[in-house]
């Protein structure tokens, strides 16, 4: 039952991203974890969007093996698992070639955090990985993208700053679900977006200060925040 | 009766931003007064669109207590609150992070009057405010951003200037009416995109001349108006 | 009877600024001339296009003088006026402030002829007005808009090059009839952005040589053409 | 009857490349080619995209004489033909003005391989032809520029880069069949935006390394190809 929940959530998630102008054909890829039973539900490779079905998810353990499923599962799997064996608090993961959002990981650039919708999302710059090497691009690619993305975190905090840009490459976010990892995705690339307007209207354009970043990230987040209706009366 | 009317534009005001594409998921919020009940309808915060009725406005005296409405309403209240209070005859205020106003804001740049679609709106450039302090963040951060917006238009009329950038943030729209405020709203990102593309396509682009700008904006507002129907016959 | 089918035309030229997306809200107008009766009809100042019916053309004749209709004519109607008085072979005029050839004419540059999409419409750049003088601006300024054009094609052929850009306004867009009109509006803009992303990839780009440029051209119009179905068989 | 399959399935490739956004009006052609039998259809010239009709897809042979179809076939047949000519393995062309692409062509510049998104469909960056000559203008020109593309992939390889930009024109894309023809004219739209914005977040940007381009390219495509569901279990 839990596990027809989460097939359905996670490719809800993969729709979002369609809805959402993410995604073109059969490109992106979101996945959700139930972490009492240590299963994810992944969307198949390569499938048309139209055509899925819950039941199309592919269903795997940590270590990558199939537990449900009759369809290959996305080539970027096991750079989902790497996020999920070391980011202990992620419940999804989503990953497109969102425009914006690739460019600059494509200029190899992190988004600076320019204003407040940035902050309400991602506390601080959303960082770029270094390029993988040759060796790791040659084998065990995807799960060496995850490795590249998990080591550039030491310094970083997965839970305020839940996306990565993977070089040359594209956007990887995260969230407590993967409904909130898609909706991370979704706001990564306006953000994304109005960072490169900001820049050409202003090639000396900063960040905004510290204090607005932190104010604005904990109205919405954590237990001082008074975004929202949750916790109204 | 009139409360019943007033709940109604305001929430049609707030679908306005949203069918024009001006605001992501629950971002943005619109509100309206009457001025001679002194009461405001604002959206609840947090709300998503697609859910939201009239009776879900909630209804606030000036002074922010609120008289009607289940609901939190939105955080940026404060904000709608000073403009209220400081310019008299603002009977609507529409709030967005719409993507090209926005990124001015983050630019901290004032969106110059390049040309008579601007003029025939706004009197002249689109201001941006000077950053909030630290001090104006720590407590109070809302009402000091609307205090900051009023301070700024010390020089300014806000009537024939109907919007405003707050630094780092967005911009901040006004009319005579919430269906007023929610048009300048969508005019606004209208023109802040027309500048940015006209910045790129020459940098040394300069303002139009005080005459043209005037006759514009005077052909549309104004007792020697005479653009529309209103007038003829 | 002939009237009636002008006015059907030229409601349609305005609809098709709508679905294109080159107008806002009340932006923008469209007309079209019956030159045997000396007649035009034009849309409405300031009417929602969603209510637009043909009985709401405004019918005025060549010296401006209302005909038919109830409602104030577009303000801009002098500006068609002389357009229809000094270039004899055209059947409809359109005027939008569609947002990039609008940034042309706000960066006050030409619009390069870069590729031959653009040569397949418009027989060279696209040229843009010198501003208007003070005087020019302070009375009668929608005619003097139309003489600026006028006096501006002295050396240029309105029937190759049918659109002009009006400094810091926008773009005026002709044809042989109303439809026509549109149609190049429409193309204007999808020229402009080209060429505005064009100059962003290589800012010294260069028109196309001559010889490509007259190929394109007259491949579509005139007695060689070859383009289309009409000449087949 | 398979004359039938293949008329169906061009005009569905020139309907996607309306879909997709990538046509405006009578702009753009799609082809396909029965190899077996020699036989090319094609959209006709200067038709709407509503009425389109499999039966109105002119049906000629590899020397470009007409075997079936009333209509006129697109002026960029002769384009068409030399391209199926001299790529053996080539079963349908592609041909837009889709504003991205065509800005690279208009800027004369190839679009560089900056991400991984190139990289799954081309196998380095997409190059941009010489001008052609007044002379290859002047006369045979639609042939001339089918004949410009295929000597400049004398020393690329039309299977791994199925696309080119004709300098100051636009895209021609190509594939295995019709469909696959349009499908790497949408890819190649999104490809050059992105390109583009990457030259503007960064503008000393650098192409992925050649083992990362090699990676995708080869994931997606040849015998040690494992994206999709072809080769599962």
């Amino acid at each position: 039952m839990l596990l027809k929940i989460l097939r359905e959530e996670v490719l809800d998630a993969n729709l979002e991203l369609v809805r959402r102008g993410l995604v073109h054909y059969t490109f992106g890829n979101a996945s959700g974890i139930s972490r009492k039973d240590g299963l994810i539900a992944i969307k198949p490779s390569g499938v048309p969007y139209e055509t899925l079905m819950p039941e199309h998810m592919v269903v795997t353990r940590l270590d990558g093996e199939i537990v449900e499923g009759e369809l290959r599962p996305s080539s970027d799997l096991p750079t989902h698992l790497e996020i999920y064996r070391q980011f202990p608090n992620v419940g999804g993961v989503a990953h497109t070639h969102s425009e914006f959002a690739t460019a600059w990981a494509q200029a190899r650039r992190p988004i600076p955090c320019f204003g407040t919708t940035h902050a309400d999302y991602f506390h601080g710059e959303v960082p770029v990985t270094p390029c993988l090497t040759g060796e790791e691009i040659a084998s065990d690619y995807e799960r060496n993208t995850g490795l590249v993305i998990c080591r550039h975190f030491a310094q970083l905090d997965p839970d305020t700053v839940p996306a990565v840009l993977v070089a040359g490459h594209g956007p990887f976010c995260w969230g407590l679900s993967a409904t909130a990892a898609a909706h991370n995705a979704v706001i990564l690339e306006a953000v994304a977006r109005m960072a490169y307007y900001t820049l050409t209207i202003g090639p000396d354009a900063q960040p905004i200060a510290g204090c607005l970043r932190d104010k604005h990230f904990f109205r919405k987040h954590g237990g001082t925040a008074y975004y929202g209706q949750e916790k109204a009366k």
